[in-house]
């Protein structure tokens, strides 16, 4: 399947992120105006709130669900829903739309240039897995020797641990690097400092859409997931090594995680499922392959030091993962736990094969032993102050992308004194 | 100080769990009425959304911060606003009031026996710490050995993993046995199977009444705490095991989390404040004894078999612990981790020194290997099918007692098949 062509040309490209075939789910505002549900298409934003006032395009007959800074009550209306509201918005927008649709959607549209983007849902909890075979290989590697780098029960399920919804941020907000208790292996005492070890994570969230109550199999999992963004799981290495046993990643993982502005739904992202890689170990019933569940998307993080070019530093594919989001969610629901719909999981960071492939600092630099040269003649162990890490990622189709928007973030020196 | 005396006789009682000196809130409906906001006093249920309602004691003269099923909007006036509510209500109820204030009071409150409780509050998000040593020591001891057994890191600072709010229930909800994946030592492999070691947890929740976005020092940290609930993080002990290396608990822990109907405000328990055990280490700055944060309120715990009387299976007290829950907000924030009103910390399992000071079955059975004794002669390592735990606890007064009422969940079968 190639472009679907729209009436507005620069959702025609070759290189729009936003061609018809994508139509993501924002939050924007223009100016000092309200935040306001929006569409990417091309180089604008649709107003969906304005759509829906106008009676328009409603998604629920009974209630304005886009009358909201956020798109969690739309999600709330579930799959059948949101297929309808593609395709009314999709006809809209579609190649052939008569004069009164198109004077409409500018109407109710801008210049994507002119709107300011904010978080695209409220988060209800964030929950962040450890799904990347590469990745778990060399972090273990790194600090169990080759032998031991696989947790063992990593092959068995997709082991994840709860984040802190409190700290997602949208994509361009400045992140403050953290103070923390740290301590070396050849210090005698912790000591409260900056964090020294600072770093990205290249990662994939799925957010859920519809709520549970209960143990989900794989594919009513995969029909529970309204969409995906991209995330920065920002980490602070020299504080998760003192705290992380035995309960797991706590404050180095809590100052922020940035999202890209725009959810891109399921529906875009159909044609570039793919299958899992083969499994060592077979996964138990509840956890089983039910259909090609990970998405083939291009990424790519870019470092750029202050007020200098960037560099890219890492090249990557979610196709790469070990478990889909459909198989975290399984797992995440199989206690019982309930989901709502707003939950954020992220995939874990992504990490390929080789070097250049490698998701994280963390990795690339070896744990800081081999650090890496920026195009600028610098180099990098883990992230300096005003650094900018810039994720991307797109889904190659024929003719088409499918695109995020960047997820971008500056590191701004720590605090002088946290407090006091 | 002693017992404040109330026109309502049922508030005199010296064992009452609601004298004047506590007045909790709480959550409550009559019949298949709306849910309204509540304070508990003697045997009745004052109705504070209505007498918001009526204009006659109003939290905000603009909004209407109890017209709501929870009391955040309320948590969210701060402080000053929290102290000027609770003396407006307690002259209210205080002996002396006059025959139209007490005409008021009757009219807008319930017996509590008529009342059905909820949720006292929305959970934002859910934190659980490991702030007991002597839990710390007895866990520790069984996984690692008794040369091992605290953490390295443990004397540093309040050890905590991040928890799922949409799991917090309200006392008296049933708790259903969670499948997982599980697999013993000596297994080849997992197997996906109902949890065979489902125990209860002993612990006290703290819940942030004031938001904030950065660092808290310990003293901001306690002035941000709006009360206190008894807490039961049920665990499944053999999921566990096999998932918490290296991420931490997860679906072990996911199941549900019961927690006490009535919020016992920090403004109650202030003559009950005590100093922190000596320290071992010294705490770091940024974590350092503020004055007496930790509270002495006597806990205990009973479990019913099906039918059956129920044996008080542990007593231990909150002062026991080592770090207070203002340390453990402090150290939540000191990445700069947002916190919101409405977040619920757990102190963590508070064991005391002895056998039966243990606050989970875990201890109680030394890891399900010498069972404890039940008064009906039954015996019991972990939680058998339609077993009752009910926690309970109270700050003993001269002459009265603050009590959260009980805190109970009775263990239902675990589903045949949990999908599909």
């Amino acid at each position: 399947m190639g472009l679907k062509r729209s009436w507005l040309d620069s959702a025609n490209s070759p290189t729009t992120p936003f061609p018809l075939n994508n139509l993501p789910y924002g939050v924007f505002s223009v100016g000092d105006g309200d935040l306001r549900c929006g569409v990417a298409i091309g180089d604008r934003v649709v107003d969906a709130t304005g759509l829906e006032a106008a009676g328009a395009l409603r998604a629920d007959p009974l209630a304005d669900v886009l009358d909201a800074p956020y798109w969690n009550d739309f999600m709330e209306l579930g799959q059948a829903a949101w297929a309808r509201y593609r395709s009314a918005l999709s006809a809209l927008l579609a190649e052939g739309a008569d004069d009164a649709t198109q004077d409409l959607i500018i109407t109710h549209s801008v210049k994507l240039s002119e709107a300011t983007l904010h978080m695209p849902f409220r988060v209800s909890e964030f929950t962040d897995f450890y799904a990347s075979r590469d990745h778990a290989t060399n972090v273990g590697t790194m600090f169990r020797g080759p032998e031991n780098a696989l947790p063992p029960n990593w092959l068995h399920m997709p082991i994840g641990y709860n984040g802190r919804a409190s700290s997602v941020v949208v994509s361009g907000t400045d992140i403050r690097r953290p103070w923390g208790q740290l301590k070396g292996p050849d210090e005698d005492r912790s000591r409260f400092a900056p964090s020294e070890r600072f770093d990205f994570e290249l990662e994939l969230g799925a957010i859920v859409g519809t709520s549970s109550n209960g143990p989900l199999s794989v594919a009513e999992a995969y029909d529970n997931i309204f969409g995906y963004v991209l995330l920065n799981d920002w980490s602070a290495r020299d504080i998760q090594a003192w705290e992380y046993q035995p309960l797991g990643p706590f404050q180095a993982k809590a100052t922020a995680t940035t999202i890209s502005p725009w959810i891109v739904t399921g529906a875009a992202l159909e044609p570039f499922r793919r299958d899992a890689p083969a499994r060592e170990v077979a996964l138990l019933g509840h956890l089983k392959d039910a259909g090609p569940m990970l998405y083939d998307i291009a990424l790519e993080v870019t470092l750029a030091p202050q007020g200098k070019a960037a560099t890219t530093i890492t090249r990557t594919n979610a196709k790469t993962l070990y478990y889909s989001a459909a198989q975290q969610l399984a797992h995440h629901t199989s206690s019982g736990c309930p989901m709502r719909a707003g939950d954020l999981l992220g995939s874990g960071t992504i990490s390929g094969p080789n070097r250049e492939n490698r998701g994280a600092l963390l990795e690339l630099s070896w744990g800081g032993t081999d650090p890496i040269a920026l195009e600028t003649g610098e180099k990098r162990n883990f992230l300096e102050d005003c650094d900018t890490v810039t994720l991307s990622g797109a889904a190659q189709g024929d003719g088409y992308q499918i695109g995020f928007g960047d997820c971008t973030g500056t590191v701004q020196p720590a605090l002088n004194k946290p407090f006091g």
